[in-house]
């Protein structure tokens, strides 16, 4: 089957991936457009590994209004080029974070972000409820970082569990969408207000 | 100067205050619109004052995205009760303070949330201008503080000159929504976001 321009053209827009490759894919899937795609797609995933550490200095600001006002979140989630950004794919996956936030109401993106002095203090109130158990030190320990981690997956968007598919953390989400679309990916930042709350 | 209904409707348009005192401020200013708004704003001015301390603990968070998502801001607006919250004016104004922050990018809301060490420096450097000068101290200081005032009023979304109208400044556009719509209004956070800026 011969490759016509506008395959290549039409493969370039939906992945953004160079012409040579397009051309390739499209070769091995003997014209077809969404075989080329998935095969596009496979090799993207490999190389997701090592994109994680590329600048990401694009992308798309999202926001989402919930419950006519009483809920709002803002979210910066980055790409590395602007052709992605304007992605659907992508759009999607901005959407969704937003969806999230309001849900969940993360306080920081991850682990790191947590203040010194929140944690010290989360870890005292952990410890206080076995101070008068006969568990050994090693073992209190034990269970302060079993009961830190659950404080992450609560209070930390990207330790959190998708509420679109409960198999997946966020940080895992994004992972895939790296593998899938072909760039690094990243949640920088984001705010969410609720009417009267802190 | 003979006052006539249509001008007092216009005045009632432009203010939203009631037909009595739109024919009194028009008396008051010889027919001239203009004035007359300006002699309802000062008497708005001063009612608005008392209702600033009242709780404010219903309102809105708005959002809006600028430039396919280069920009988003999310800001929250209290009032004093829901039904405000749900009326259009309300709805308007938090719309126009989004799009105020969009276009004038405040770091603040007020000098009071301004932290002392940025406000130090930036003495400092208005300070060094003057090292040579053979301008006496307390002159100098006026400078300063002259300076100071400017760096508010781009750095502080309060002290900012309003887009959509440059004869008020956001402070000014809350209290006369204040003497408008009859309850306290305040701004009390914001966030904008632009892609791959701090």
């Amino acid at each position: 089957m011969e490759i016509t321009a506008d395959m290549v053209k039409e493969l370039r827009q939906r992945t953004g991936i160079g012409v040579m490759e397009c051309k390739e894919a499209l070769k091995e899937a003997n014209g077809d457009l969404e075989k080329a795609i998935e095969i596009l797609r496979k090799k993207g995933y490999a190389r997701a590994q090592d994109k994680m550490n590329r600048e990401a200095a694009e992308g798309l600001v999202g926001s989402y209004i919930h419950l006519n006002g009483r809920i709002g979140v803002l979210v910066e989630v980055n790409c590395e080029t602007d052709f992605v950004a304007r992605n659907e794919e992508f759009k999607e996956l901005v959407k969704n974070v937003c969806l999230q936030i309001a849900a969940c109401n993360p306080k920081y993106l991850c682990p790191e972000n947590i203040p010194a002095a929140v944690i010290e203090q989360e870890k005292e109130i952990i410890r206080a409820q076995f101070k008068d158990s006969k568990k050994p030190a090693e073992i209190v320990e034990k269970i302060v970082q079993g009961k830190l981690k659950k404080f992450y997956e609560e209070v930390c968007l990207l330790d959190q569990v998708y509420i679109r598919n409960d198999k997946l953390t966020i940080r895992e989400l994004i992972a895939s969408a790296i593998a899938k679309i072909g760039e690094n990916i990243k949640i920088s930042r984001f705010a969410r207000f609720e009417v009267g709350k802190p």
